[in-house]
């Protein structure tokens, strides 16, 4: 068994390297470029944990991870081009540095990448590894819509938004855990567990990361507190702030949101606090993060084998910040 | 054995279905959309014929004639967006009618789609196929960076904007032709004189199209004559025009380059007469034409069998228009 350094180690070895060939430079430069900026690699890693869960871990994985963690920077390159965003991880998106057509183009280079990948995995599990990563990306993709849509809506239901963030995010590390799984040789029982576990982890961590926009430490968070609120950005507080709130504070919300004063942030906190947002959210995250571990705790192998899964999951949710 | 009309009318039957959910309605209708404006499908019945070139027609071709044509459509949305297209078959494009975000989204979940078909591929040629496929698609970008670099570029030798043409239009008719006839059970050989029939014949429809916007019939060309010229469109003709035009024809060209008169267009046209670049493109045009025509010669099987190719190769380079 690995813990996540390990395995986030090793797969960085096996990532770093040159996926793409020199020419045409406008096209793989982009690519080369988003990808050295790096990341936590947290959906790989979660692939191989799956794997290593239920046998040691095949080589199968290590390309199955590897076509994860290249969807993954795909999709990111071409939501931040939707998103108009400057910066990703601190450092410029690849539209703002090598233009929208080489981000469009190397985005989807980078996709077929990815099915290049899957396709060294075993004639045995190929067919079934591919539809579930199809299965997946499809889903991310109506997240991403979904997202879209909600920005010029003007009233997004708990629910809606919920099923929003379980397509645009938690499909992707529940489709990583069920990838790695059956690669384990693990049985359908077993796989939906893990997808669930996924799932929920997903829903956990966007809770909490919607709060600290608001309630997070300013010295930890690592991004501008506000910054949702400052953008109008539909979050789970926002639209459970919105359902709790009696008619004064409803517009008081709407009124803020065509607002943009000094003081927008710190007054749409102190109506979030007012609605008891604050302590919903910290609830929805105990409920998310309770759902989590009870499916991984159902998963039928030894505990002492879904240690590293455990601690990643605590890791993820446990930040302060 | 079936001619073009037949293998087109049962592939439109196939692939004329409703491939995607109804919602997120941002993302799908526009896919559906432009896949209802039609098309000539000659992709995906090549992949029918190259099949049928072997053998009886397997279910596999038609799932991989599928994935081809949807593959097809992605790659026509993602440049309608980086060309600024405001048409496409006369109809609104998609980043037109539905915002560019809608068509970068929903060009990504065709091109899922395409491997969903893709998948259905039995396990015996699965990786053959995906291999062949994603190769392909590497080279279509490829060939689309090059060509948004040569927008920008003040000479492109005509050694680079063959192989660019080869990578942007001739690989998939190419791939298309490849993938058929491993499904047909074709053997190396084969498979490679296929291929090449395919690039050459690519080649010489994009001679012909670049002829055509010059020396076209203005009543049968169904396009603007002059639309290239006016565009200041890297072709076939100006890139081998400006290889033989004298020092005061170069400048020539360069000055009306820079100018959007109204006799912009005649008086190109002229100047590639002066430099003989009609007669130049006819040649190259044959030339081409007779490298495929001896790669499907070259084809060991029955020629009886290769008339269906052969017919539509002729009926796509034979166009007088």
């Amino acid at each position: 068994m690995h813990n996540f350094e390990e395995l986030s180690d090793s797969f960085s070895r096996r990532f770093n390297q040159k996926h793409f060939p020199e020419n045409p430079n406008n096209l793989y430069e982009p690519a080369d470029y988003f990808l050295s900026i790096g990341g936590k690699r947290i959906r790989p890693v979660m692939c191989l944990m799956a794997n290593e869960l239920f046998d040691e871990i095949k080589e199968d994985a290590w390309n199955a991870a590897i076509a994860i963690e290249l969807f993954h920077n795909f999709t990111l390159i071409h939501d931040d081009i939707m998103d108009h965003a400057p910066l990703r991880r601190g450092m410029q998106t690849v539209h703002e540095k090598f233009g929208s057509s080489s981000a469009l183009l190397s985005g989807d280079v980078m996709l077929v990448s990815a099915y290049d990948y899957l396709n060294k995995v075993d004639s045995s599990s190929l067919h079934r590894i591919l539809h579930i990563f199809n299965q997946t990306a499809r889903e991310v993709c109506e997240g991403q819509q979904w997202d879209l849509d909600f920005e010029t809506r003007r009233e997004v239901t708990f629910e809606e938004y919920e099923k929003m963030i379980g397509l645009k995010t938690s499909v992707l590390l529940a489709g990583s855990l069920r990838i790695g799984s059956v690669i384990g040789g693990a049985g359908d029982g077993n796989q939906a567990h893990l997808y669930e576990f996924g799932k929920n982890l997903g829903l956990a961590f966007q809770v909490q990361d919607d709060y600290l926009d608001a309630f997070g430490d300013p010295l930890k968070f690592g991004k501008q507190i506000g910054g949702d609120i400052l953008a109008n950005k539909k979050t789970f507080l926002l639209i459970k702030a919105m359902e709790s709130a009696d008619s004064k504070q409803r517009s008081e919300i709407l009124r803020l949101m065509k607002n943009n004063s000094n003081e927008k942030i710190s007054l749409m906190i102190t109506l979030f606090r007012d609605c008891g947002v604050d302590q919903w959210a910290a609830e929805q995250k105990e409920k998310y993060t309770r759902d989590a571990f009870q499916h991984l705790e159902d998963i039928a192998v030894l505990s002492s084998r879904k240690k590293p899964l455990a601690d990643l999951a605590s890791f993820l949710l446990g930040r302060e910040y």
